[in-house]
């Protein structure tokens, strides 16, 4: 094996060959030393040093460009072919923070990134993250460490009284349903499709013993809007199921009629309507399907309703956007994620259901190696059969401490202040003739554009990432070539805004003198 | 909304409802100062104690008992029924780490831990980690954080030449393989699968357009061994297509004749064999398929062959286990969890496939606000097509941080280590006569039990759990339940394994003292 040496590296490449021709004795003494090499008193002081350079990166982060400028292949140059046969220094590990990795990275915590949707980060979850990697968990089942289950069932109960939801939802009442942690949004989603699928094969199986699951599966339609997240798409994919985009309205919603024509038709062609994934503010745009209109319609025709509203879901804590939630009521399963915008760091993505069973029939399976004391007792969740993956890490923490050290009002501030820088963007864009606002701005996304073309609006967004000073990302609003602004950032300010605004004023003022009308 | 006040805790009742009777203004105010509590410089002091805390617990681990007391929903009553309205103080929620999260968890760390697998635990996987969390990008496409993406690549090469993986597996070749971290083996079976599934849907279709994907999948048929992980099946169920279990050898390991009768029976009874998941180290008992006899039969009939080693995987970057290995060069996607044995933290379950085309064109979507510039350059990687989540972490930090500080030797001392003490503990097994070895014990999984009934040893594994000085969990062999004695923590020495033998055999005795032979 040949290891590509480093110029600045203080590794002496004889050393390592003579490694290779020691004695196999010599070798364990060298092994031993290396598993040595980084004790807990040195993690100790390792870790305090880790906890000063991330101060220093959040605390300095607008200082670094918020999108890099390295080409596709730029790491690979920079560290050797193969992993070291003795340690490396912890130095060079950590110089190589900024030299390999920094140059590289998007910084999605800069207040001048405004692409995507946020990803939350905040100091208490990423002290809960650490004492989560600590302890180390494996949550599968209850037995697997009680604490990780129980705090996250408890933890899915408070933020569900905090968004307010019925009571069937919660796990410490006497309804049949709860919550738990996914890693994703596209898993919330997934998860809750195999559950609506499980349910109607088990009902028509029940009705007609005889008709196999694959004549089911083959007959299924599942529903979302035009407008939902590709994820969704996915999902159907996976499941093996067809599944139909419902066209939506001047506001990019499905509204109820829409829904129950192309529902009726799919009925009279011997389909079998089983899920509609409803949105809640949607990617491109953040609007909101009219659940209210698409509810009854699901209950009366035994569809399975999910709510997906991985980006607004964290609003709802606030009762003035409360209202957007109305028609949960209706919903079979509801998922949205803390890890964007409740400060919870990546991956928090907190879903319930209406019934355990469902989502547990979807997926039930129980070796003995998994079996414990208290499996049959009622009491007890074995999360693993509300997910895809097996092992899970101790996530709920997170949760607790941001709940704890921010409190309700603390988080609904949050938003709050996010709502209000997103609403000042607005009106800049709307105090210039020459832009338009493409979307209704509810929550903290902004959708605009020049008043023109769509190769003039691409060129702009081209001229605004290519400066480097924000970063942005365009979505499709009918057929129109459409600019996001979503306020990401903790740390986004009022006078980050305004920085924004200027600055993409100037490049369109730079674009229309350069371009002819 | 009614809180619940615990007696030990500083909070005034009154304060909390005066609060819900001020001014919106007065609201403001407090809330302002609730999302400023966390500050960078709090962080700066949180960190560090939270760094001794972790190198405090980690330390004195052996002082805490392995499996804990508690009774199912013993943390509901510990905590109140809502997150506060006002924001809890940082000492508080320290204090009730111990007081409501410690007295249930089962610490998975502790060398007195010898259940299910190991989970990697290591100080330099924790540091990347903590980087990871503050740089908090979430890496779906290359663009989102090209860093996150490259790294990721090369530390899938540098692993892959570890294991001396076939070049074509390994991304920085002429080949046109790579490697991907999923979340957990699961995944990475599902993900096979669901690759598998498009692969042959497209390869008939090719031939015979009018036939309907529908009545493919009706027609599929999966295998995998009989010990196989409960999760392969349940990939089958996921993924609609029926699964079938193939009968194992007195080894517990699948043999090529066997799977070749079965899947011709499938084949003359009209069916499409397509997968094949091969398991190398199960979870029952460590055993080991024989993939040099599966690979060709899979080979010639076009049968996807995944191989999921998601224990024993870690062991063959060691010389003398990588022949277990041999047949990968039959594969189309291999598997293994350095999150379980390779010192990596959860998660980091690493997969390679030989040609991306495939795993890629299961999943691929492409919206608008995904679309990046180097897109189309064939040079980048959106892993966003290689996995069911949308959004990942920067989990490559991990495995660069826990190489470059171990080194290969290093990896290798610890792999050899664990082989040892579980040969150790073997060897008292069969010193006891009354004891008999279950597995040929290879790597650091032990399967024993006494000579007698199935009562008689669950009756011997209720009584050592309820002990609590050790934990463990049984598996069933040939009918046989049987107790399963695991290598897990990091920091299990000798003395631990001779003093779980001992226990064991006390325990032994007396239970057979008190039961009439």
């Amino acid at each position: 094996m040949i290891r590509q040496i480093k110029s600045d590296e203080q590794i002496d490449a004889d050393a390592i060959h003579s490694m290779s021709t020691r004695t196999d004795k010599e070798q364990d003494c060298v092994c031993t030393v290396a598993t040595l090499k980084m004790d807990v008193a040195e993690f100790r002081r390792r870790g305090k040093e880790m906890v000063d350079y991330i101060a220093d990166y959040l605390e300095n982060i607008e200082q670094r460009q918020v999108f890099p400028d390295v080409q596709p292949g730029y790491l690979r140059t920079l560290i050797p072919e193969e992993a070291p046969e003795v340690p490396d220094s912890y130095e060079d590990v950590v110089r190589d923070i900024e030299r390999v990795i920094m140059p590289g990275v998007t910084h999605w915590h800069s207040p001048y990134f405004y692409a995507y949707f946020p990803t939350a980060s905040s100091f208490p979850a990423m002290l809960a993250d650490m004492l989560s990697g600590a302890i180390g968990c494996i949550g599968f089942s209850w037995a697997a460490s009680p604490a990780c289950t129980e705090l996250e069932t408890v933890m899915l109960d408070w933020l569900g009284k905090m968004l307010r939801l019925p009571d069937d939802f919660l796990a410490g009442t006497t309804g049949q349903g709860g919550g738990v942690i996914q890693g994703t949004a596209s898993e919330a989603t997934l998860v809750a499709l195999l559950a609506a699928r499980s349910r109607i094969v088990r009902q028509i199986q029940a009705d007609d013993p005889d008709r196999t699951e694959a004549d089911i599966i083959s007959k299924l339609v599942a529903y979302s809007s035009d407008q939902a997240h590709s994820s969704v798409e996915r999902a159907g994919l996976i499941a093996g199921v067809r599944m139909k985009k419902v066209p939506t309205d001047e506001k990019f919603a499905v509204r109820g009629e829409t829904f129950r024509a192309m529902m009726q038709e799919d009925k009279d062609a011997g389909l079998l309507p089983f899920y509609f994934c409803a949105t809640l503010g949607t990617t491109p745009s953040c609007a909101f399907d009219c659940i209210t209109e698409l509810g009854p319609i699901c209950n009366a025709e035994k569809i399975w309703m999910h709510i997906d509203a991985a980006y607004a879901g964290s609003a709802f804590i606030c009762p003035e956007f409360r209202p957007f939630l109305n028609g949960v009521e209706f919903a079979d399963s509801f998922n949205f994620n803390p890890h964007k915008w409740l400060l919870v760091n990546f991956d928090c993505s907190t879903m319930w259901v209406k019934k355990r069973a469902d989502i547990i029939g979807a997926f039930k399976m129980d070796p003995l190696y998994l079996k414990h004391d208290h499996q049959e007792s009622g009491l007890v969740t074995d999360y693993r059969h509300w997910q895809i993956p097996l092992g899970r890490r101790f996530r709920s923490l997170k949760m607790w401490f941001v709940f704890r050290l921010y409190g309700l009002k603390g988080l609904q501030a949050y938003i709050r202040k996010h709502v209000g820088l997103a609403k000042e963007f607005e009106r800049r864009v709307r105090e210039d003739q020459r832009f338009e606002i493409c979307a209704d701005v509810v929550l903290g996304l902004v959708c605009f554009r020049l008043k023109g073309s769509n190769e003039l609006n691409e060129t702009l967004l081209k001229r605004i990432n290519a400066a480097r000073t924000i970063h942005l990302v365009p979505c499709q609003l009918a057929g129109r070539f459409v600019l996001r602004f979503a306020v990401c950032a903790r740390t986004t300010e009022s006078h980050h805004v305004q920085e924004a605004w200027a600055h993409i004023a100037e490049i369109a003022s730079e674009l229309l003198q350069d371009i002819p009308h």
